[in-house]
């Protein structure tokens, strides 16, 4: 029995919402659904059009015997700015506030909703670059680490400050802490990453500069590439700290006069979408 | 301009895959794509058949004024099965196998496709259930626990071994590691779970069940219910180890007598998919 297009359709936007950046053959779906070709090539169109017109993603499709269909997630600027305004709103709430000038925000990099958010704006602005795996270190800037994976569909590789007999042979790294000023020590296990892959840093936070150093040392220990890094917050700089270079981040903090901590966006509008026309 | 059906359908697909057990309005849908909200009711009936059809998830309609359609994900046993015999012998090659007779892993549980179907496993055996948070400890267990929390749409909250000061007031527990026997500590923030929530634990590893017992210490501590505890692998259990009660296993793993390694089906089957007919 044939299957209707409204069921293809359906069946068709799940099965590509869970296999971002992948390509699908024509011909799988022309079998799963035993239909023509040129049936499944005119599905293609409705769902590119609506992805595009709905800001899902982009619908490539590829042309030819061999070709297929592969969905990039984006998201567009203004669902961005309007979903980071609700983050930094709720960030900004003075109950937030913590001994010492920190922010609580465990809550929202542990929100599900959120993360798909976050995780939607980190791969819009890797979306024409070659990822192989996203790095990050325990423990905060696994949720955001592992939503970025997602939407790049590449493997999630999390560096330790301990050592744990379940990671086999390991490769360790020493780095100065940006705002400690101690030496801290993280290690990544010999099988994670493979020789000259394409690496994307992903962390909750950075002050210092310090982790960044670190994570990229064991990138350049790896002989892998560094493709980019992205932070979820970042905090004010002063002066003696480390040179970091070039990230990303979505919010920023930055301590007032008054002692309170004012929250507000990052550097993400020009690096994800940008300079704006 | 009012938008097509077959419009309405990717769009609809891909706001409910997004939006896990979250009732959705009808009036919501018919504002958003300027339709009758009798044809939104069919749009869904659409949706509901080929959720079911293809194994994707029920899509659950409530009828009347205050209605609207829910999105619950599932996974059929079958594709479950076919997964997991992929996973373990995926796991049983003889390369895996660490000194000590451990087993590698923490690639399994880095990619994010597997974690797709590891969360909708998860999300399956508690479709039914309330569950207002997961509740993992760090580190190698969070990405599991964090592909469950996004299925089931409920926050994840990490217990930690260290403290960290951006966690703000926290809450400890010491527990009896099972494997090693050492009084460890495991804490959380004060402000990541609310009184009488329901809190689903699961974990990458359970062994001698002394992580689990901590973190039931810690539900108690905030008068939470456990609502079940899942774990990726189950270890062997050598006598005078600690009871640990009744828990959810994707896998189990087995020392043979020649040293190596054994990896098998865990309890899920049982536990998930109820008792086979």
């Amino acid at each position: 029995m044939k299957i209707k297009r409204s069921e293809r359709l359906v069946d068709m936007t799940d099965y590509l919402l869970n296999r971002p950046h992948a390509l699908i053959p024509l011909t799988f779906f022309a079998q799963r659904y035993d239909s023509a070709k040129s049936s499944i090539s005119e599905d293609l169109t409705i769902l590119k059009r609506t992805f595009q017109d709905r800001g899902i993603g982009l619908v490539e499709t590829v042309p030819g015997a061999a070709g297929g269909a592969k969905y990039i997630p984006y998201i567009l600027k203004e669902a961005a700015d309007e979903f980071m305004d609700e983050v930094i709103e709720i960030l900004n709430n003075s109950h937030r506030l913590l001994p010492g000038g920190y922010v609580y925000m465990s809550d929202i990099l542990g929100d599900p909703d959120k993360l798909r958010y976050l995780g939607r704006m980190i791969a819009t602005q890797y979306l024409n670059q070659r990822v192989d795996a996203v790095l990050t270190v325990a423990t905060r800037g696994i949720p955001i680490a592992q939503a970025a994976s997602s939407y790049l569909n590449v493997p999630l590789v999390i560096a330790r400050h301990d050592t744990n007999i379940t990671e086999g042979s390991t490769v360790s790294v020493n780095y100065v802490s940006g705002s400690s000023k101690k030496i801290k020590r993280m290690t990544i296990s010999k099988r994670s990453l493979d020789q000259g892959a394409n690496v994307l840093i992903v962390d909750d936070f950075i002050h210092g500069g310090g982790t960044i150093n670190g994570l990229t040392s064991l990138i350049e220990e790896f002989d892998c590439n560094l493709v980019g890094s992205t932070f979820f917050a970042e905090g004010a700089y002063q002066s003696g700290q480390q040179n970091v270079g070039n990230y990303t981040s979505l919010v920023k903090m930055e301590n007032q006069d008054d002692g309170e901590m004012r929250i507000t966006k990052g550097n993400y509008d020009e690096k994800i979408f940008g300079p704006s026309k």
